[in-house]
């Protein structure tokens, strides 16, 4: 398998013609290169601006076709460069390593892994699943959309970090940015309160928010949804404007907070205890 | 496996003619398709209005159809596109790839995930399993089912985040939308409490709720249901028209507190503790 | 692969030929099925139903064959159906996709899934682990069975939820209607009681219990099962007639609550805490 | 592949012809197996009784067997049944089926499933694992052994669930009914008693028990376990018969409390709290 | 493939003869095993018995060995008749199963597992991970190894039940009777106490222990292991013979208790609640 | 298969020529190696210097390759010298081991596993997912990585632990060193505190914050975030510049405590309690 | 497939002829392994011995040599003896097992799990990831390398538990003995304290202990670290040379509490309740 029969006679006047000849092949294929590679990127970046100022595509589709045109142009640069690389290095070395059937195990590895990703991206893009700037939910990972990659998803935490997914990781999505959300608050109040009463303050609480531009459908009170250990816990739902619904909910919180103040109903909890010595 | 003889002397004139004969042919195939999509997105919409008053198929039924074929109807013209397109970029690009073995892997990979997901969304259409607006669980996701696709079932949870599932990831199926539910309501009193008197007011509250349209099957106390840490535990179940479960339930709580404050009857719970320092 | 040698030069004539005559075809094809469908299912109630007034088998078990019957009868129709319509329309789309071999795959994959559903399946029926109204648990689902099909078994859970599952992923089979069932109270007295007299008390509520035919080995007292951190429990254990063990078990503890309630003995509970500001 | 060449002029007389004498052999098939299958029941159930009253194999041994044996005599039946039917069957279907490769597919899959299940459950008897009447563990199901069948288990859980587990979900299996089992008394006294005059305590307790002849190896005190939050907690350990451990738990808790109370020991325990308002 | 021409046509008379022929060589065979098996069983027993006395092997790798080969001896008996009966039985009904290919898949299937089992156990033989009588953790059983067999190893958990693990299921091994044992005991003092003379009084306790020959490395107060919510926990550390570590713990607990009791500092713990209605 | 002919008439002299010949070709091989590798190592770390002072690569790119180039370096040689040693150590054991197929294996497995990391690890380096010097989570491991190798990344954990992580372990990065990161603190006030007044201290606190330069968008109150069961809770939340957000924060929570303490806001907590015996 | 055709009529004369002539052979091998295996292990040792007097290798790196060359020359020693063993005993039973293939199967097995250790263990050896003394984790167990083996790691736990782990089983390797550790202590404070005061004592203590040599970089406090239920949470963070994190945490916690003593600082503390009866 592993045969070497001379292993100790290098020639290696040939070695160093084979080193120059293949060299000058592979700085010419790298310079190239390097003169393709930002000529496409500005290429791309410019058609896809002029097609935003003339046509009707939303900012956030065009960014998010601009990233990932980039990102297929670098693979396809990439792959280009590989399969030149190989052609012009596959004489003097191939024989050696087809021998050993390592590089054709290693493309197909890889291959394998990067189809695979390519195909669910593919199926991700064309059921406009995500769009970059949307929150999503995917595998176990929460953020804004950063890129949408030819391999790779890149999402953005709310802490800050960044996470590189493989798109293959992917099964199914949860879209955080597609349409109305629900504002929900509970709030408990105690056994020996008048429940009458606190449901007519809640109600009033309510009224005030429905004329709130950001409530779709006005938060409503919907009645006692639990016996809890230490209070009964009554619930307001609303539907608001994406992304509205965090901000809505606490603004709900402090309203219910001076308007139990002013009556003076009081939020059961657990309570200091001072005792002396 | 690579090899590029001579990958440096590109006849551009070629090239360019090769571009501009394609081109055209591509450009037309767009042309025809962007005629033939809206075309047929129309004609499945209006076919299945006239069907739907002119026949008994209900309204959900209907819906679920329409949203199903207009996406097959999608992937009909999607897989049509890309039959084509390959037809025509075959003669100059094929021999690269089909060498490289890439484009027979990608496909045998898209048809695998995408086949194994059209069968299952098969069954589940077949055998009626989901209709658009049912409150169904599947996959660890819950939510009214707003479009069942030939690939993926798009579900809406209750906060409004859209979830896209790809069928294959659907096993079991728990649909919440088909017959009566249980309406449960769980109330503790305390160990101190005559038991005979408390379940003769219980007995009292459900009597009210039995002429309630909302029950099938009248709620009915049936018992001592446990001996709780800090309560004795008395069951109220009832059948009641899907759906109402949620409301019925917070009806029946606003009853047994007002029925047991008129009686003087103490829901147990831990209390606060207000001692001066 | 795919070759579409002149897709522009469409013969229309022809199409309209090919579609005229394979139409006509496929009419008679439905209009035969929708005859010979709903005469299949009365033909297979009828025979059952005058099989269940001659001979001995259980209701339940008439009820099992009739849904399961109906179901192959459909399966059956179906796959005639498919197979059928794949022969007409074998000559004009058939090498297209021969071509592509998507429908073999499309075969293969469908039929993997669905044998092992019914290789499972059969096996479920032929050792008779289910009938139809059994109370089981199977892969994590709680219920009363529905239906039990070729591909599908259907179990209604106790909130009215009806559950879908592929016969595949039943693995072990937890059948609750097979035999009598033990009713079990567990009932926790204070470390101060005198241990002999609370025996005694639960000795008499067993006694009373023993009369009741629902018991088929009449309650009785165990003794003490566990220090807990609170009380000492005791236990009693009983067999009941099968679905009978939750109504014995609620009048069991209410019949305690009285007859301690009687001799004044307490069960240990955490109680209200009032303090006064 | 699916080719039913003209589909249409069905020839009835020839089908009824086919009909009738495929029909009539079935009919044969059948009523000869209705024969043959009760009388080999009684066989087997005839010869073990003889078996057993002859020879020394134990009571459980002869029922497992004997169980066993029916089991396997019901699969041979069916087995012959299903060859035989194919056989009459296999002429004017077989080519139909055999042409799509659904019936080896089916047989396949089966076999597989069933023949993995014969040789796990050939082991479990080969190394008598397992008798009918034992009180095992296996595959998260606790119970005692109803029937070790070729392909299934049965189990009796102690709320009287009937579990069918198959063989091959079997992978360890923990035996409750082999030897001489354990009896452990966890007992706390608190951290302000005499902990010497409480482990004597205790010891004479024991010595009570070691007349006991459930106990094989009297119950012993181990001495301070564990320091616990509210106290400390001391260890009896005894070997008794088996299945008589829960019988001895049960009083040597009893005659502790009884033992404690005499020397007046607390078992410290989190007591009623009663607050006045 | 089931191809039983005449099925209906038994000659009943050569059936006759091949019962009484293969009949007669099976009882032969029976008879010859039933001479072989006992007579095998003492020559192993004998023989290792007489080689403890001579050599230097220790009890518990003799006991293994004996166990080991019994199983090894009782597989080749087993594996034997198979092979001899169906040397005996394949003419008649050979070609009938061949045909279906039946008995070459169980083989495979059972001989899969088998092997899978036996190289396991090699492995663990081979490396010595483990002798009978030896106290170890594999596959989330505990307890003391019965025996190892040749697929199955047999391990009696501390409440008496009997484990029986094939040996594929074990990975890796936990033995803990491989040299000397960690006895640990930690103990909580109140953040009042001063925690100086607390550590000295520890250590009077320790020297105590030091002297005791359970203890290879004598018992050290190593410090303030933690800040507690309830105390500061100190930690003494020491390492024992094996297997005497929990006797050892205890004892160091309660001269630690008699101490403490000595010097009147107080072991933090929830106190009993005394509060008078 | 294995087949040692006459395996005890070893020709010793010719064993020892053997030895002899191979000893010194290998020995040869192993001096060789030991002058190419230090001098291979020397170059890589000297060229990548210089790079660094001529060109604009940042540090920790520079650093990412050194170590990367490195470890590629040694697997060469690694891989290399195998090659050479079995092409040397073939003619004499080649047969024996090749009848085994063994060898043929081994690589086999080796080289598996080797490529799926290699590959993994390529597309981790091409896509610039990490550095060294960033702070990741891969495969449940925290820490800054150390060395991005071939085959495993190694991180080094926040205690100190260096973490060897196999490249294919590895599927999603998250990468804590990308950009800005979040700081957010959560503060509980009393329910019967005045929310507003709470709200502007809150306030003021921030704005003394928004001046400081490690704050990008300087923290801000939102509001009113969650009814705790002791406490109201309120958020801040501000945007810093990487790697700031935890000293940050403890500075803001120092700042609140100030505040509140000055305005004699309490922070509701579980008090100390102190009552005689 | 198993045909002995005359199972009966064995010759003994020719029996025991092969098995004296088989046996004589099997007795000179095992006689020659018994003269070269303590032979070899001895030169091992010496050679090593002898090598770590005049080079430079580390004791813990020449201990893991030596522990793996005497468990691969085991190994070596013991396939001779196996490849021998079944060369002589090839001719009398060979055809009998080859015939059904399970000598085959079972080195497959044997080998396939063999090679996938050795792999791993190749790459943990190579890439230096652990050493004979490490405290590492591996595979969820926890302790100090006692051998590395060319099968198994053997891991000594911290309770004296011996874990052998199959080196197939280790992905990830935590290794707790590469460079310095951090010592973390968090200690809380009472929110009624003055915050600048207790960092100011931390300080202190901080600065005693940054002139031990155990500290690489002294201890610091790094502020307020959380808002605890209880109390203030304060963190002091400190890097110590290997292995000494435990005991400087230790000290540095005595420290403390000896400091907040002379300050009268108290630590919040759940405390005793003593009320009376």
């Amino acid at each position: 398998m592993f045969r070497l029969e001379d292993g100790f006679q290098i020639d290696w006047g040939q070695l160093l013609g084979i080193v120059l000849e293949y060299g000058l092949k592979i700085i010419v294929l790298i310079i190239g290169l390097l003169i393709v590679y930002p000529l496409g990127k500005k290429i791309i970046s410019k058609t896809l601006n002029r097609a935003q100022n003339n046509q009707k595509l939303s900012a956030a589709r065009i960014q998010t076709l601009e990233k990932l045109l980039l990102n297929i142009f670098s693979y396809v640069i990439i792959f280009l460069f590989v399969v030149m690389f190989f052609g012009i290095i596959e004489q003097p070395i191939g024989p050696l390593l087809a021998g050993a059937g390592v590089v054709g195990l290693a493309i197909g590895f890889g291959a394998q892994g990067l189809v695979s990703d390519i195909v669910t991206g593919f199926f991700i893009l064309l059921e406009r699943q995500i769009d970059v700037g949307d929150y999503i939910t995917v595998a176990s990972y929460d953020g804004i959309v950063e890129e949408i990659g030819l391999r790779t998803t890149q999402i953005r935490g709310f802490d800050g970090t960044l996470h590189f997914i493989p798109n293959r990781e992917i099964n199914s999505v949860s879209n955080h940015s597609r349409g109305n959300m629900r504002a929900l608050v509970d709030i408990g109040v105690s056994y020996d309160e008048n429940i009458d009463q606190a449901l007519g303050i809640l109600n009033n609480v309510c009224n005030q928010f429905q004329k709130d531009e950001r409530f779709i459908d006005g938060p409503n009170v919907i009645g006692v949804q639990e016996f809890g250990t230490t209070q009964i816990v009554l619930r307001i739902i609303g539907k608001t404007v994406n992304n509205e619904q965090w901000g809505a909910e606490r603004d709900i919180r402090k309203a219910i907070l001076e308007a139990f103040d002013e009556h003076d109903i009081k939020i059961p909890h657990l309570q200091n205890v001072y005792i002396q010595k």
